[in-house]
């Protein structure tokens, strides 16, 4: 039992130390594993796995509502990237730029794309002439790059996957119907796949997007009660069909501005699973993103039978839809279990001699512990009910979660003691000012999360500066 | 009329001239646009569309013999770059490198990813010790970047879009096996759901990949008698894993190199599939690949029933698997059968009150102009039947196609008045010497296609310098 104890003494336990808890779950899980390029990863096979699923069921709720994919460059030209103003001061500073190809310098230096907005306006500005030509829903999948300081496997990397969608309407109304539908949609998968709660609300104008005229975001709370922005939605209005020229005839002819959005989740949202859902025996995966949903356990897999069921019970599982694995390996039971748990697979299904003589076998959830016994007769039916109840009761758990760490602040007072002493969301009035932003980032260190979309009116001062109130704001520390 | 005749006349006839009638056809059935990055294009919604076919058709089949996908690094450290000679030599002239991250030079340069060999080596230098880490068979979806001097759209362009397949083994054998087995899946994608057959071979030393002991290619031939190698899959041997020092214990505790392979495939099949299967009058798509199969349209669209019946034939056939769009933009239908036969959809269904009246409608095949009366009540047998037939015939045409454009050469003179004269492939004895084909390329501006698996034997001298014959070569001119 010595390699049992190994697997599990090497996580540190989140209470402890939640960053050191979160590196270990993702090299022990073997999600990803560290390069010779700094602030880039390895996104390994179980850790891809997962960014499969996720790319698979947002691409299908995507198409759904009419969106295109495409791929554009990964280059953009320095010229490109400068023609709207507030888009390259908020980018310029962090891009990597090639300035040689093949043997010769660049006449003009490239930047890896950050963000492709730059790109689709020239495309847009190519192929949009008239209201024939429109919406343009687009969107693509690929790999941006940011030259960060500071990174962290998903959460912040260098270079990172996602999908930026980009479309442009003719009116200003369509544009920002858009905006809230993508957002909607963000919202809907986060609950519904990844079974993590989100609050759906709007950036005030120092968090917003450079060159957006509104960003909207879903905030999700994390297990050490710090906040992650988890997909985020912008309308552009009509600023970079100005930048960039795109315009149509509209239906009586006249020469119109398109109106823009964007919208973007990335590969971060696997770090958000991983906090929100992680223990200290490491990963835990909702059923609907797990790439593996059944870990079948043999128990004294040499006796006659036994490795002949589990198999057939992986047949029976698959054919029912199922994502399933048969741990034969020559590893102890326990390690096994130890294994299964840290890769956070939701039911083991544990499958002996004296269990298949009674037509049984054991069955474990990975997110509670508990185990249960089942008639064999009854698996297909018990397995997907089982893995149907841990799906809605994770997210139940990190919806309470987040209820349970979320505050409401009156004063200043109020709200300095509860970001410093109780991490999670903190509710407050504000006036609008962004000096108020600065003086709570200053003394807090928290930001403003969103405006949410649902308003309480908890007083008629600002938290801050106590001027009359504009509007009710999560605030938290953040990832 | 006027604006059937502008569709149609737009296209250069492909026996006035062969590379404009492709450029196009790329515009023209909004498979891509160019963009302001020299060499760099969109792909537009209808090209990506055949992409994400190819990705999900191919993707399946590589999982089926247990590849797994990963995501690894753009970029690459020049010293990594650096580390197996050949390789370096091959790709150092033609890779992009970024010199700047952020506001800072970088201290080591960085050059964007043209393969992923070298990241693949590193990877595994840090996963693999032991003989239970093996076999490792990875693959990823990404862009790469090769700074071309002549670029032109699909075939040959400064970044394009691929997979790679990259795997380590214990032994030799092993490594041999998947690289066959690899050329094997692309063979078996590109005949039954490209429609293109192609010839397997091996590559010349003059041709294999920088870095291969051996390459292994499929040859297909397009519509103008020039080849084009769309797929290969190479052994490595243990040359790279010796000098990344990729090593594992055995079973008897030895430590030993690696040996490995590594496989590709573009989005150059869209450029293959286009000058295989297209004709005059445009894009001509083979169903399996096919974005929509079924164009519904409607005759006399305004009259009472006839969009309500279009719509409802559409559904029928989604129901039964079909892609399928109803055409009911206001144009005329001489413009929407133009525009169908442009974009390549397999097949017509037109619709009008008559049809609707007597129960029956036309079909329209866009290969081979084919037209039928089908009664409306066999709707989805016969839609079916009829895509799966396209499918077959298309292929059987495009091998006639071939067939009829390889020649056999037995000397040197005939040989050149085949590739001057006779577009196509020429089967030829060769010595085995690379001064042969260095002539062969200056006299004749053609090169060694492959070695194919299946030989003849022609006669038992080169065909270039009359020395004994070591095998028979396919030589063709080549994208």
């Amino acid at each position: 039992m010595a390699d049992d104890k190994k697997l599990v003494e090497a996580i540190t336990s989140m209470e402890d130390d939640f960053a050191q808890w979160y590196t270990d779950v993702v090299k022990k899980a073997e999600l990803i594993d560290y390069t010779s390029v700094k602030g880039c990863m390895v996104i390994k096979p179980d850790g891809y796995a997962i960014w499969e699923l996720i790319q698979r069921q947002l691409d299908d709720r995507f198409k759904a509502t009419g969106v295109k994919n495409v791929y554009l460059p990964m280059f953009i030209p320095e010229s490109l990237l400068q023609k709207e103003k507030d888009h390259v001061e908020g980018f310029a500073p962090e891009v990597a730029w090639v300035t040689q190809g093949g043997l010769e310098p660049l006449q003009e230096r490239l930047c890896v794309r950050p963000t492709s907005e730059t790109l689709f306006c020239d495309y847009y500005s190519n192929v949009v002439h008239s209201y024939r030509d429109l919406p343009q829903v687009c969107n693509q999948w690929c790999s941006v790059v940011r030259w960060e300081k500071t990174t962290r496997p998903f959460l912040r990397s260098r270079e990172f996957l996602w999908q930026e969608g980009h479309t442009a309407h003719a009116t200003a109304e369509e544009a920002e119907e858009r905006t809230i539908q993508m957002l909607n949609v963000y919202a809907d998968f986060c609950e519904n796949v990844l079974a993590i709660p989100v609050i759906k609300g709007r950036k005030t104008d120092k968090e917003k997007f450079a060159g957006a005229v509104a960003t909207y975001t879903i905030e999700a709370l994390m297990h050490d009660g710090k906040a992650l922005q988890s997909g985020t939605s912008h309308n552009f209005g009509d600023g970079f069909a100005r930048a960039f020229g795109i315009q149509y005839a509209s239906k009586d002819n006249k020469l119109e501005y398109v109106h823009q959005t964007s919208w973007g989740m990335t590969t971060r949202l696997i770090g958000a699973i991983i906090m929100v859902h992680g223990d200290n025996s490491g990963l835990v995966l909702p059923p609907r993103i797990a790439p593996v949903q059944v870990a079948i356990i043999p128990i004294q897999q040499k006796k006659e039978g036994v490795l002949e069921t589990a198999n057939a019970l992986k047949d029976r599982l698959v054919n029912a839809g199922c994502r399933v694995k048969v741990d034969d390996t020559d590893k102890s039971p326990g390690w096994k279990f130890s294994e299964q748990e840290m890769r956070g697979i939701p039911l083991r299904i544990e499958i002996g001699p004296r269990d298949i003589e009674a037509g049984k076998a054991i069955i474990a959830r990975r997110d509670n512990g508990e185990k249960k016994e089942i008639l064999l007769e009854n698996l297909e039916s018990e397995i997907t009910a089982m893995l149907d109840t841990i799906q809605v009761e994770m997210l139940e758990r990190a919806r309470a979660h987040r209820e349970a760490h979320t505050y409401t602040a009156k004063n200043y007072d109020e709200f300095l003691d509860i970001i410093n002493n109780k991490p999670g969301f903190v509710k407050a009035m504000w006036c609008g000012d962004q000096a108020c932003e600065d003086k709570i980032k200053e003394d807090a260190q928290a930001t403003s999360r969103c405006m949410p979309f649902v308003q309480d009116n908890l007083s008629d001062k600002c938290v801050c500066c106590g001027k009359p109130a504009k509007a009710m704001v999560y605030w938290g520390r953040a990832y």
